[in-house]
């Protein structure tokens, strides 16, 4: 017979997804409502409401889809893009290449523009590549590269969209609630992200928003959307007014997603922002203190709410995740891709982005370094982090 | 600002969702681990292992997809059809016309064997359809009809199915854990189903189980499968000994689906079944001294656990769902497709499916109809169903 649950509880510092506010639980064990009950309908509409203020869009078709991030990427490709359409997709990371590889089972043509893992796109090779493409339809870019840890600033990029006419796609899968994601202001035709990151929700639905001018593309297709589950043409009908059955939504899930947005929603997104900031370069700190190195060299475009840190020579990238994991409940990500066994991944995320979270992790990792005999001066990263951390919030 | 969430307690007795346990409930609120993590990985083993057991087969390849229902469905056919290929499929219902649509946007020809709704499938049809068509690769069918309340017996079909040496495809949708399945006995190729039924389990996850055949079938495509997101080449690999990362699995829907499982393990699968049957039987038998008549006429081809009855002459559908819903709390369904307006689907699933609600529904149906000037005998619904479930209990 299988066992009760039985869990430890882990401080969860990875990637995502990190740790669920206790809120969070609790809304999700509220009783479960029928997907087509008049209460149930109103939680979908203030779910579209607080989704709205997190994107910052007032964009019409703003919900979550029913599946994880990624599903949410192909549910954008597959609505938006018919074969043989062409596609810019910026690749700098493990998410890009992903977004190449849904955009080719569609049959669509990829231009790829690309950078060195670690550093942003260039805005001067987005520009060369719209004005060689300029039938291309849609452009694409990750704004929060979770596999290295790059922050992509948009402002100019998007201007450039813009200007050639294109589509603007972006995955806002790490940056959701983390940082300015700016749907409106950056003109995004269609962007998507996940629950388990800064919204303090287990992983299990897609937050999406489409621009009008993508559902004009959407209703000017010449095939059908070639996936049933997320043909948007069908889903939009169930959170609209026409309330049309599709699929079962995932309930509780829903519950879960409302709650971490009504979190954010009372501590104020500018603020939240901040603290992922403030909290993240604190690490950030505190880390280079110790002597280790960032993965991502400038600091601008280093994401404050996961610290990519290369493995320092010598020692052994599973026995230090093990040990933190089992002596300390502590959770980090390993290396993505090419990163594989050569950095960490420190995620700050939502509920886990806290002050307590970041002098523990390093006085942990501090611990197990010098017991492995990485040469450290005792307390610097603490110390550092926070020094910054007192610094920064006071600049602010 | 939005509100915390206040919600009424409802008794489900739709065509799923069904009630959630309170155990699943609180499973489901345990606190997150990583999709990594050494103990979350056990708790997918283990969620494997209660699988086989309710999908009664030895296959290795029974796990959850990080979808719905129908993201089950799609990811059947999208694995093991590529453009071109030919495939029969068995539609006596709205699900069943579901899957002609997902084989029409993957590029295939169908072939449709067809029943009146409210009918199943006359193996008769399948033989002439299997001998018409050599070429067909896959034969696939509802064994559970939500939309019209139809059981569809599998053996005789099956049997045909082996003969011709077709991919054998079942929809488990409403049957999974409610009734026998019988995927190994059946010779199943791939059974896909849903949480939010019999299980208990919110909905948000989709059990699905693939035969050796299906997965050489899968090794040996010629293309790309056309889905990313529900690509079992690469999700395998991390439900299985590789432990690849793909996407961020649904966690806490994990517990829930674990957790509801554990209770049909300790119930007993046969106990289980029985239960359905017993009070579906009874519901059937006091719905219809009560004067209603059924869709399904054949008793042996109805559904214990899913009851269409037509809407009597002058009783407006709406009207009496809402005083449900709102008197007493009671989800019931409407019609679907050509049932609209003309059918309600009473669901007896997993939590829901209890003698108390059977007597309950009965009594408050009966208080409404009688309301509406609905001509009825007081009490004879409830005494029926009393009756019945006291004598089909005892003949078990």
């Amino acid at each position: 017979m299988v066992k009760e649950l039985d869990l430890p509880v882990r401080i969860l510092l990875g990637p995502g997804p990190s740790t669920v506010h206790p809120r969070v639980l609790k809304a999700m064990s509220m009783p479960l409502l029928g997907h087509l009950d008049p209460e149930f309908l109103d939680i979908m509409n203030e779910t579209t409401v607080l989704l709205q203020g997190v994107f910052e869009t007032k964009n019409h078709q703003t919900m979550a889809m029913s599946g994880t991030g990624s599903a949410g990427m192909e549910a954008v490709f597959v609505n938006l893009l018919e074969p043989g359409d062409k596609v810019i997709i910026c690749v700098h990371g493990l998410f890009g290449e992903r977004m190449v590889d849904i955009a080719g089972r569609i049959g669509c043509s990829v231009v790829k523009v690309e950078s060195a893992w670690g550093e942003p796109i260039d805005p001067g090779k987005v520009k060369t590549a719209l004005a060689a493409n300029p039938e291309a339809k849609m452009l694409a870019i990750v704004q929060a590269e979770t596999s290295t840890g790059v922050y992509q600033p948009l402002e100019e990029i998007a201007a450039l969209v813009d200007d050639a006419g294109l589509l603007f796609v972006v995955d806002a899968v790490t940056s959701l609630g983390g940082m300015e994601v700016g749907v409106d202001k950056y003109k995004i035709d269609a962007v998507y992200s996940g629950t388990q990151k800064n919204l303090s929700v287990p992983p299990g639905l897609s937050p999406v928003s489409f621009s009008e001018r993508a559902l004009q593309v959407l209703d000017s297709r010449k095939n059908k959307v070639q996936s049933w589950y997320l043909d948007l043409s069908m889903i939009r009908q169930y959170w609209g007014q026409e309330r049309f059955y599709h699929h079962t939504a995932p309930i509780s899930m829903i519950y879960a997603l409302r709650e971490g947005l009504r979190m954010i929603e009372a501590e104020g997104l500018k603020a939240v922002t901040d603290r992922h900031l403030v909290l993240g370069r604190s690490l950030q700190a505190g880390l280079t203190a110790m002597g280790l190195e960032m993965v991502v060299k400038e600091e601008k475009f280093r994401l404050p709410n996961l610290t990519s840190v290369f493995i320092p020579e010598g020692i052994n990238d599973l026995e230090v995740r093990s040990r933190l994991l089992n002596e300390y409940n502590i959770e980090i990500g390993g290396g993505l891709g090419r990163y594989k066994g050569k950095a960490w991944r420190i995620g700050l995320m939502g509920y886990s982005c806290n002050r307590g979270n970041v002098i523990l992790f390093l006085a942990a990792l501090e611990a197990i370094l010098s017991e492995l005999s990485f040469k450290l001066e005792k307390g610097a990263g603490i110390k550092e982090a926070a020094a910054h951390a007192k610094c920064t919030a006071e600049s602010n």
